[in-house]
């Protein structure tokens, strides 16, 4: 056995020295040709049926057998092992959505602490292991359509007088997000190895610090040149697509890059280092893109005149019609999934929740809009859609281009049983969501970013009739919940329900 | 131990030799009074939560702890015993919602085999023990606001030179078909015992043969007193509320039983006896209303100048309106389900079926109006409710006053993907259904006759693109089904996509 515990015995080496974990397949036909054949010849667990059904109501929900057993053929476990080792330590608290390759979900109740994500609850959807990365050995290659291919320490990169840094605030969304309102209403696919069925917590907000991606390529790089397209990022993590690996790999349009500061390589997140899970020691920060474009454990950038071919961004992440599924999808009838559009979700109070008040709700939740859109306007409705709240000005977190406004809101409840709650964000060019899950539903459950809406059980104290049915069940020492149990004793006197019966006769008269 | 196996050890006696399992309470308040106190001095299984989580897979779907314990309390065990031997000879292939009492539902391909429901697929919806009753020994009771109370046996009722027989196609529904809809956007009420998660088949028709109530009465009594208003009927059954036990009982207006032959006193069904779950050896049919008010093992009638006391008649089966719940739920802000409403309900196909198809699904269903008004027309939707199909009268089943009409309709589907079909009837008093579930829904979960609603997943074979992938998939030895699994190839060649990609561009050229 090696010192990392890795059996002499491998077929697939690391290349770099520092770089556990990290196997380079992109530069090595023969090795992508031996591992495919070896994925060939075994059969692996198929994925289980998940929309269909209910979740199971365990954590982690959802258990990566394929992932896994992909690695584990390649003599890669090691990978496996390291990364939900990762998980345990540095987001112990998250809702584990899918153990390998590890896809987390914050809570709820820690969504909406401060504006800015604490490390160890933010979000991750990562698509293969965790790479263990030396940062003092850690370079940066740089090729293709630049005019001065570079390799770049992480320590020239942090070098002040190199390049100058940058601090942005930022909101990573997973295209995922609210997924699960999909999958409720309209299963679609479940694409190689699971579509995590993820609810309103696949997305956090974190300063990162870093420097321009448009700086590097200048200073460093003498610039990109004239038929410079798109900008391709490689991680370290290995990616499966069809019985074939890779790489993982995804790309952002040079005409992004070049704006200011809104491609960052970032190194720290919240004022710490990355953590391992966040792509430590380097990754690339795409603001107002999915997350799946902010590459961690960034290994290349490669210049190039169109988008990558990796599978990735190639063949996934694709936004269908209506129309388009398994009886017609097809890579090219669906388009890439680059800017988020405008979403919010209502974190409080829950679905199903029951509710006692005095005639007001209180809600809270958050509302974002990708590519540099910043959110305007917040309004909930307390009826389905029909009438609608705009959230006070002063009951939002400050403006960001690329982050996300908490909110929160008091809202006026006359009625009592079930309502249904929606909210809707209008950003800064006047874009607002869809109005049912219906609207844009699509294929590969992508970009949930309809109304998001909750049903909630409202008791409203202020009525006498209610006020005195509270109180009867607090002096018999019960409790209004749950819901759907009844109450043990009974509803109304027998001489009261008698006086009412003559007073509004069962039948007319005549 | 006596011959039917109960000890003799017994706290309540059958008071009637050939009644067994028929304990009479509403005579003896002194018996209702020691069982309320053996109740009371007992601690029973709590109600399961069931409406807030999803529904077991499994036949029995719920166990009915309380009712039984309750009877075990008071020492009827057998009666628990020789209701569920009942159910599996008499209904072994229905889908047992609830063991004790026994609800069960007809199996949706048994549903609609033909206009009669064959006896032994007819669904249940019991509300307390099934008595095995001597029909040699049997005799029917009328007392209270008749010229002349009786007692009479089945053998005069039977008799053809007293009493003109009846024979009536009737469709009896529990106002809880379809609660399952209801269930899933807004749970409720689980009532004292459980209210069982009803699908569609909680319906069912018969041709049911017996004597005119209204004949019996004027006949056999010399009609009823001037101050008459309601027939109330009581059941061998034992039921429970809040603590207390009753012999079942429910009530009818004297101004229904009057008009011509709409209650019979039945004792045939479909040509053969009553099965003992149904009611053996006498039980009334009540055309055109819920079916509760159909009282089974009939005991007595009794005329009344108000409706029923009984609970099941008095605080059970009301109808709230949208704010009413627990709480603020009386018995006396609820009214009372009498008259089924029009409903309709699609049979096949069924919610989240996927079809391949040539531009036409074929949808079967069924349509029941109570109240003595029948079905004029049904509609069914392709698209949620904003195109309408009409049913063409060749494809329904035959009119009648009190039953439903079956139908089938070939609806022209060209789009593909997700669908929502959904049907209304028009009734001949021109009714016709609420829009949603929401748009009807109540406390107590009862009268879901909402736009039955399924969404399927349409395959359009006749699009090239489609045939062309059903073939690959055919040609591969590989089925479409299931829906959520992915293919295991490629979706499109490369050369292909990289053609269109370059033919339509991601991003603008300026």
């Amino acid at each position: 056995m090696s010192e990392n515990g890795v059996s002499p015995n491998i077929i697939f080496a690391e290349e770099k020295t520092g770089w556990t974990g990290y196997i380079e397949w992109e530069k090595y036909p023969e090795k992508k040709q031996l591992a495919q054949n070896i994925l060939a010849s075994h059969k692996f667990t198929p994925i289980p049926e998940f929309q269909f059904v209910p979740l199971p109501d365990t954590n982690p929900v959802l258990i990566g057998h394929r992932w896994k057993e992909y690695h584990e053929a390649l003599g890669l476990k090691s990978i496996v092992d390291f990364s939900w080792k990762t998980v345990l330590k540095e987001k112990p608290d998250l809702i584990h959505l899918l153990d390998f390759p590890y896809n987390g979900e914050t809570r709820r109740d820690q969504l909406l602490t401060e504006k800015l994500t604490p490390n160890k609850y933010h979000f991750i959807r990562n698509h293969g292991g965790v790479p263990d990365i030396d940062k003092d050995v850690y370079e940066l290659e740089i090729t293709g359509l630049v005019n001065q291919p570079i390799k770049i320490s992480l320590k020239d990169l942090q070098d002040i007088n190199k390049f100058p840094q940058e601090e942005v605030t930022v909101t990573i969304q997973c295209s995922g997000t609210r997924r699960i309102e999909q999958i409720k209403e309209y299963p679609g696919d479940g694409d190689e190895l699971i579509n995590a069925p993820w609810g309103e917590g696949a997305i956090g907000t974190a300063v990162y610090r870093g420097v321009s991606l448009k700086k590097v390529l200048k200073i460093a790089c003498g610039g990109v040149k004239s038929d410079c397209k798109h900008l391709e990022f490689f991680g370290a993590d290995t990616y499966f697509k069809k019985g074939q690996v890779y790489n993982y790999a995804v790309s952002v349009p040079w005409r992004k890059v070049r704006q200011s500061d809104e491609v960052i390589l970032a190194w720290k997140m919240n004022g710490v280092d990355l953590p391992k899970i966040h792509g430590y020691p380097l990754r690339v920060v795409v603001t107002g893109y999915i997350g799946a474009r902010s590459c961690k454990w960034l290994t290349r950038i490669n210049a190039r005149s169109d988008e990558s071919d990796g599978p990735v961004q190639s063949k996934e992440y694709l936004y269908y019609s209506q129309q388009i599924g398994k009886q017609n999808a097809r890579y090219s009838n669906g388009f890439s999934i680059q800017q988020m559009p405008v979403s919010s979700a209502i974190i409080s109070p829950v679905d199903k929740q029951v509710i006692i008040h005095d005639g007001f709700i209180t809600l809270r939740g958050w509302s974002y809009s990708g590519g540099g859109n910043w959110v305007e306007r917040v309004e909930v409705s307390p009826d389905g859609g029909h009438v609608w709240y705009a959230v006070p000005q002063e009951n939002m977190t400050e403006k960001h281009y690329h982050a996300w406004r908490l909110w929160t809101i008091d809202l006026p409840v006359d009625p009592e049983g079930w309502l249904e709650f929606c909210v809707r964000t209008w950003d800064s060019s006047n874009n607002t969501e869809p109005t049912f899950v219906r609207s844009a539903w699509n294929w590969d459950l992508h970009v949930t970013s309809s109304c998001h809406r909750i049903k909630i059980y409202s008791v409203n104290r202020s009525r006498p009739a209610t006020a005195q049915r509270l109180k009867e069940i607090e002096d018999r020492g019960e409790e209004f919940s749950p819901l759907s149990k009844p109450l043990e004793w009974s509803l109304e006197g027998e001489e009261e329900r008698f006086k009412i019966s003559k007073r509004f006769p069962r039948e007319p008269e005549n």
